[in-house]
């Protein structure tokens, strides 16, 4: 079992990646205080893993509550259901929440953590791939908003993070394809050696070839750990973290929260962030091309629904989370493997960009 | 202007306790980083007091959102009003709340400012007694469920609490008793001298004499600064500002949230409280009779609602934030000015209390 650690302070935890990490006591039972244990999953995961999970947690007290599965789900009425099953089973502050799922179940369990008797522990247990490489580390947690993605939640770590992967055996190869959409960021934003690696072993990690596979997740998590440990509540750099999310949440927002894929709508937007880059004359044509070409050979999108405008785009991202008194900010990449937050882009630039998506 | 602060390091905050605070624009700016405001009152306050606050705070961009008033809306779809509300006026990750109003106002605030783009700064301007003496310092943030009072939040600090004794003017005499439930409170836990020089003025604070009752806020605030710094999160020492409250806060889920207010309860339930500390041994017969005159001197309740039984107590303290592991934690006194957090009393004596009230 490979292990990392994400370094902050009293708040640091592991991420344990490997196969057969759900069937081992040993990763959960540090991480666990109480005697009590609430598994937060979903009605499309929890039939296929919950069993095992309890099996491994045969020492523990085990409730557990089935959300329905999607984004469209990922809001109050959802979460209250993970508050109702804390406190009909009178969990305590000493509870341990389990999120067994994709990045949905991640952020509502995590949020619930958060809140629930205002912060019970939680350990993440992502069965996709995109909440294996991004959202399962780095304590972002939220449900959204019918006004704007992800608005409501907490900054709240998890007390470890173990990652299975061959609960990605299970995997529809459409969840395959937006996990390495959050793979494909961290070559974008920080290190062009692995996007090169990528362009070369995409078609192998979409077969779930075990070393590439395990290679892809390793680098990913590691990358998303030194940064959310150089800004845990992003303050700055984290944000980069976020290349092609603006783009992509006001497109999740526009078409209904489910109808795309979190990490098809971040392909768009990352085409249309590399478009930006480009038209501002910091990366060539020929990296657009690149970023089209990889995001292809994942069947993924690489632009946004015909049906938006760019007013559409305009209204929805006025609202992002990362702008600044009535300023846009954007990540854009100054060069293939090195992104940055930007407010002084122009205008019309942006505009083209959006016109032509 | 008196000020206190809170030190808990980077999140320290000052408390300014004074007349006339809501009209001082000094005490604002210093802890307003962005130019946008969200002003969260309720339709009992706000006409009261918004036009001297927007007055206050005309070089901001002020919004406001008002809430309907009383503990029975302090839900989710009253919260997300206010979130409603930051949305639709594009309120970004800058933006400061302020909290204007008493303690249902400041922990629905102070949780949408935690959680609002998972965190923002909020500004307290308690104007209740309850709310200037406990409530508003420390941090605690919070929803109801209906299975149990606050068991939604945070911890989440506010950047200063302004308090203005002005506005205890405008506030009926039910609810400045019910403040004066928690400023009793103060001395049974860790003041026996604080006790006795209110047994002496609680008539004249009642009255709003203006030196009994700055003494008093002074006196409360400083307390409570005390405890929250040595244990924030209620690791451990901060749960003796509980005192009463798990049995309080049972009467207020049983009676439905908002027939009895918050102080009533708090003093139902710290009369048992002691009753129970007397049936341990711990405190003398006399010195309940001391608690329940001073809470009839302000007209506080000093025994539950009759249509309670000792079940009905003992299925909603189940559920208290206090609990571990199923084993109920009780504030109890070992004497007349020192608390403790017990779960070592005799089950018979509390029955028997419960039978009692």
């Amino acid at each position: 079992m490979y292990e990392l650690s994400v370094e902050l302070g009293e708040r640091s935890y592991p991420i344990y990646i490997g196969e057969g990490g759900l069937s081992n006591p040993e990763l959960f039972s540090p991480h666990i205080r109480g005697q009590k244990v609430m598994i937060v999953t979903n009605d499309v995961v929890g039939p296929l893993y919950e069993h095992t999970l309890r099996e491994t947690l045969k020492d523990y007290d085990v409730d557990s509550v089935v959300l329905p599965d999607g984004e469209e789900h990922k809001n109050w009425s959802t979460l209250n259901m993970i508050f109702d099953a804390l406190l009909e089973e009178q969990h305590s502050r000493h509870t341990t929440i389990i999120a067994l799922g994709g990045g949905v179940v991640g952020d509502m369990a995590g949020f619930a953590a958060a809140s629930y008797q205002r912060g019970v522990d939680f350990i993440q247990v992502p069965t996709t791939l995109l909440s294996q490489v991004d959202s399962s580390v780095g304590g972002k947690t939220a449900i959204n908003h019918p006004l704007g993605k992800n608005m409501i939640g907490a900054f709240y770590q998890p007390k470890a993070v173990v990652i299975d992967t061959l609960s990605l055996n299970t995997l529809a190869t459409k969840e395959i394809s937006a996990g390495l959409a959050e793979v494909i960021k961290y070559g974008l934003i920080r290190d062009a050696d692995f996007f090169a690696w990528l362009e070369v072993n995409v078609t192998n990690i979409k077969n779930l070839q075990p070393a590439a596979l395990s290679h892809a997740i390793r680098t990913s998590c590691a990358c998303k750990a030194r940064v959310v440990e150089a800004d845990e509540t992003e303050g700055g750099v984290r944000a980069i973290l976020n290349l092609g999310h603006t783009f992509g949440h006001a497109i999740e927002t526009h078409e209904g929260y489910g109808e795309w894929l979190h990490g098809e709508a971040v392909a768009a937007g990352t085409v249309m962030a590399a478009e930006l880059s480009m038209r501002q004359g910091w990366i060539s044509a020929a990296s657009v091309e690149r970023i089209k070409e990889i995001f292809r050979m994942c069947l993924l999108p690489i632009g946004g629904p015909d049906s938006m405008t760019p007013s559409d785009y305009a209204r929805l991202m006025a609202v992002d989370k990362k702008v600044v008194e009535g300023s846009l900010r954007l990540v854009l990449l100054s060069e293939l493997g090195c992104a940055f937050v930007c407010s002084d882009f122009d205008r019309a630039h942006l505009d083209a960009v959006l016109t032509g998506n």
